[in-house]
């Protein structure tokens, strides 16, 4: 062993009570016994491709370029949904064709410089000698993924696709002195994700207000700590875009927050700029 | 190192709330930093060996040739229950002898050639210095599976055991046209996992109807979206078995399904064959 | 690689559902992809620090010297609480400066051998080069912890700091025949620890009463399955203290028990002597 170990990251629906996860980290090791699993979460909610495609495009870019992230939430297994290998900025992405790259896509539709390159799965010779119609995950998407960490080139897995899936993804909208985006995402913490960057703000720390489902706040917090125990509060998370959270408590559960969940900023002086 | 390193998995009934799992692998990786760590499940239901022996034997044929298997889910612990290793087919599980092998012995009975060779657990030069009366994972099965991963000899272990605990597993019964089977287990998706195995169906996907309380279905699905959403479906799972799931839901929620339901399959023109 | 990898232990209150835990891998493996990681939990209740204080104590002395333990269970993130790196016993804690080392301490302050090493985390050349308000598991401690296992002395980190904040930890108090003493965890299955020590006991299995929440033990199991199933029980844990529990069952439900109830243990003929 000269060199360091492949990163393979798991991102799936399958929960972790069943061995589902544990059966594919037993394939890619038979594979490639020098890989280095991360979990990057289990815990999607059965079939949200959203939430996934959300999830990963927050996650890759902390990891070290050449990372493989194996993406399974599929609820179109056993149909004729495609199956991709696709190389976006520097890392490596299996998954099913079916959208949950949508973010990573609407990052390469609007950067200059990120490229997308894929390839369909087509080649029998990197899957299982047996395929079910259910378990994809076990039978193609680990064998493929471990055979990436060895070197395999894309070219040998199939032919190129050029356009992929993608999911129409909300952006938000300005008007006048508003902007009104969604909550796109909330943690465990109850802490409640939007889609408006930090960018947006300008900077400012006040001069606005932010209205969700009867919750007006006046101003952007430094730190949780910032607020009182139990007080509703903005900030801008670790993702770089806006959240509400409960100092000490979940927003979600207090305010009643949940996914979709219009959020509007109105500027007090002058028209928002840029987003 | 010149080698791949062992793999050795975890299989408990400990949860991941507590750090009992993560203690274990710090007594592993104590004993040897070399082997590869691999969560099977810690979600077994608390003591429900059954639940526990069904989960390893699906499991532990995609791991590769010398996996060492730990699978403790151990209502004795402390009581004068065995503790074993036991090799069977290439794999080597540390467990307590108290049934959670059930499936896997029972391939052994029913096979020509697959051989069991087991040794009770007696040598506490493999142990921890000091071994607790509830907590014989980290204390004796985490060490002894890390000096075996090392190599240890399982002679060195202790003295071989001839014949091992082994719980009564249901398997289908046939009657006339009809077969008997019932759900084993149900995974985080509320699909449905039946002991009736794909060769009771013949090959064929219509000609027979399926009954289980109070649903009825007449076919088998190659895909879960070959049904519509919210449909129920019958479908040869990832394990080569009889499932019954809904597209895009919970079958163990809107079917009302659990553990031991019965389910029958009538063959609708003439005797089944074999199962 | 001529040696083998350092061990590198994650504790948060993060919970698995989000991405987090993963995206620290990911910045860790950036740095050193040689380290070897373990989940010890990260269940810790959001912001409770007194059971990640209660949990890390129970669990290093279980990992080889050496091991490196990043615990981020952290409310006041982004306010000016310290983040310390602190060296204990072999063992090296990277974690807010808030309580979280408590119990440890404790020990250190407890004893003639102990001793504790700690420097504020104040270089940013060891962090992420962007530094979010709400994440500093990521962005601070996971980088630092990463260069912690590739070698990087504390003296890089920042400067000494003599004392560190503690919480008040409850010790069983004794008076006459009687020690009172505390439910400090309750686990997965529902056993409830106290913070009773062995040695308060002196050895006996019986001559005395345990009294909690109406429940009366007057003796102590060797093991769970000396009673019936369905009794409660007494018995010394694998951490070496009193922990009540059910045989097969709950005794946090069936008992009604949580954090903070009293245990009392009376002595029937003699004074208790020691705990």
């Amino acid at each position: 062993m000269n060199e360091s170990p492949r990163i393979l990251t798991l991102t799936t629906d399958f929960g972790i009570s069943d061995a589902y996860v544990g059966t594919m980290k037993g394939v890619i090791l038979g594979i490639n016994p020098n890989v280095h699993l991360v979990d990057l979460t289990h815990a999607v909610p059965p079939q949200d491709i959203h939430e996934a495609a959300f999830t990963i495009r927050a996650a890759y870019p902390y990891f070290p370029k050449g990372t493989i992230h194996t993406v399974v939430v599929d609820p179109g297994v056993g149909s004729d949904r495609q199956a991709i290998v696709c190389e976006i900025d520097g890392a490596c992405f299996v998954c099913p064709d079916n959208g949950v790259l949508s973010y990573l896509l609407q990052d390469v539709d609007n950067s200059t410089e990120l490229q997308m390159n894929a390839v369909a799965i087509q080649n029998p010779a990197y899957y299982l000698p047996k395929v079910s119609n259910t378990f994809h995950g076990r039978d193609i998407f680990a064998p493929v993924a471990a055979h990436l960490s060895r070197g395999l080139p894309l070219a040998d897995i199939g032919p190129r696709v050029e356009k992929l899936v993608q999911l129409p993804i909300r952006i938000p909208e300005i008007s006048g002195n508003a902007i009104t985006g969604q909550i796109v995402q909330i943690d465990r913490f109850g802490n409640a994700i939007t889609n408006i960057s930090e960018s947006a703000l300008a900077g400012e720390v006040s001069g606005y207000e932010i209205n969700l489902q009867g919750t007006r706040l006046t101003r952007l917090n430094r730190a949780y700590a910032e607020s009182a125990v139990g007080e509703p509060l903005a900030i801008i998370g670790s993702s770089g875009v806006l959240e509400i959270a409960i100092n000490g408590g979940s927003a979600e559960k207090q305010l009643g927050l949940k996914r979709g969940d219009a959020v509007v900023i109105r500027k007090l002086y002058e028209s928002c700029q840029k987003i």
